[in-house]
């Protein structure tokens, strides 16, 4: 299986070093064996080899913070729809960085890839949330496959969850902790801290970026909501035509008044219908403390789904991270390909 | 596709209803149309019809209390085995009582099946947590599948999370709450309940049995982490082969005690690795807090899988109830039969 990576940033970097730790058990369980033809980066560089690149190499050269071209292959010269028009490959690796208003340039990517014929396999939120429909109808008639199990809770596996094993069920809701950043936040202030404090410790520890607005303004959460609401229950909407409420307005005195009521505030992202509409809301929610949701607590997210036949399930693991994001894209690597 | 129930009580029961609910979706979604040629149940009577039997008479019959015959189509006079050996079918329902000692009936039933060339769906924990290596190797020399989702956490979807969502990863440790009758009773215990009133209380709720020990002492969550042990770990043992200590040395001082120190008992099975060697355990272990685990308060099941990918990934769901395990049949049946 022949893949380019458009993008070669932390979740790129991640799949690659998975792609060689598991080559053996990828060969022996799935019968697959990947060869990379192509990686397009704005800031490390583009190489392209019809042959093959050397992912070790690659990994190795970035991790000096030399461009790609000095020392894992030649430097290729066109941008990156350049390259996906000329690469001959199965698989196009889609993970730059996501911009949730425009979702550019993702989505010229992943049209051009599925113009070529091309599997998409995603992390990128933009695309999904905001043209589901059109690039999945794209893929369809294409007859290529269009994925992104790694845009709702990272590797941890939600949509295969709730596409696969949840077969011949009803979905009624959807709801979760879809920011790890924010829950985070609201974890340290209960322990005391003030919203002020307790941001500065997330910045500090890598969860929340110098601009934090789209964590606790909701919009990260808003994004997630919006993919779950158009890929499970087939809605339409943009992101921003759900309600959506951050964290911003909680105080400390609040969190510990909802704690002596036997409640736990957290960022609730929030998918329902009522008759034939889709709902969708991104607000803090106090939730009652033996609900398993408020026992997630840091930077973990977790997602109860109600079921007609189950009940509740929920599922809770990292919703971040270098290695759990390139993993989701291996999994969804080894849907397209993978022989069992 | 051509099935025969054997043992038709709660969850055969529950799973007859599904396949009427979900006559249409099945139909549509996968492909599958179920035709019952046979029931056999040794408190209902058995009912055994080529042509196929009214799945919706056979459930209002069993609702009055009458015997199957009296209502369902014509008695069959022989017994389970005898009607496995006659039916032409193309799946053997197995859900008849389960005996975590000798694990019969349900074996002989099972082997009858496969030897038969028919898949086998069950719920029962004795045939695999007692026989699963056998049972299996049979099923593969005979080409037909032996699934089981429903004996760990009825419905909700442990097994196909661990064998297909989480795919090349390298599973380090399971360790869950496998028993939704001690929890309720813990939960209730740190509610200011005795041991004794806890029981009395699950016992009131259709929770615990008049004669409880198979869930005090831990021997179902035992059954329960050695089918995880054989068929995640590969191991051999059998479930007295792993130390096992239920709820009943736990008293509402050390539960208090625990509380004051941020930590919650929980009866927790547990399986993971010592070089080649797999280790299983049932015990109560004090959680901390802020692990999952430790929020999954009342009836309610969880594990928590430990990858080399993901860290930790819980699943929170109902480990019982008659739509639910009825449901993981029907999530079986799909698997060995739908389309996509």
């Amino acid at each position: 299986m022949r893949i380019i990576f458009i993008g070669f940033g932390t979740v790129g970097q991640g799949l690659a070093e998975l792609l060689l730790e598991k080559k053996s058990i990828l060969l022996k369980e799935y019968g697959l064996d990947f060869t990379t033809i192509g990686i397009s980066d704005t800031l490390k560089g583009s190489i392209f080899n019809p042959e093959g690149i050397d992912l070790r190499k690659a990994l190795d050269t970035v991790k000096k913070e030399a461009p790609l071209s000095e020392g894992a292959g030649e430097k290729y010269p066109g941008d990156a729809l350049a390259m996906i028009q000329e690469a001959n490959a199965d698989v196009m690796l889609e993970a730059t960085y996501t911009d949730i208003k425009t979702a550019e340039p993702a989505t010229s990517h992943i049209k051009k890839a599925i113009e070529r014929g091309m599997h998409v396999v995603t992390t990128n939120k933009g695309p999904v949330a905001l043209y589901y429909n059109e690039l999945n109808s794209l893929a369809k008639n294409k007859g290529v496959q269009f994925l992104f199990e790694g845009t709702v809770m990272s590797g941890t596996p939600v949509l295969n969850l709730l596409r696969e094993t949840l077969a011949a069920s009803t979905i009624q809701e959807i709801k979760g902790i879809l920011n790890g950043t924010t829950n985070y936040i609201l974890t340290r202030m209960e322990e005391g801290l003030s919203y002020e404090e307790a941001l500065k410790k997330a910045q500090e520890f890598g969860y929340a970026e110098a601009m934090p607005d789209a964590d606790v303004l909701g919009w990260d959460a808003l994004a997630k909501v919006t993919i779950l609401a158009k890929v499970i229950f087939g809605a339409k909407g943009k992101p921003f035509d759900y309600p959506c409420e951050g964290i911003t307005g909680i105080s400390s005195s609040a969190i510990a008044d909802a704690k002596s009521r036997g409640k736990r505030f957290k960022l609730i992202g929030k998918i329902w219908k009522e008759g034939n509409l889709v709902k969708a809301s991104v607000e803090p929610a106090e939730i009652d403390l033996s609900h398993p949701l408020a026992g997630v607590m840091g930077a973990t997210n977790a997602i109860t789904i109600t079921t007609d036949t189950l009940g509740e399930v929920t599922i809770v693991g990292s919703g971040a991270g270098k290695r759990e994001t390139g993993y989701s894209m291996l999994v969804d690597l080894i849907k397209i390909g993978g022989q069992k």
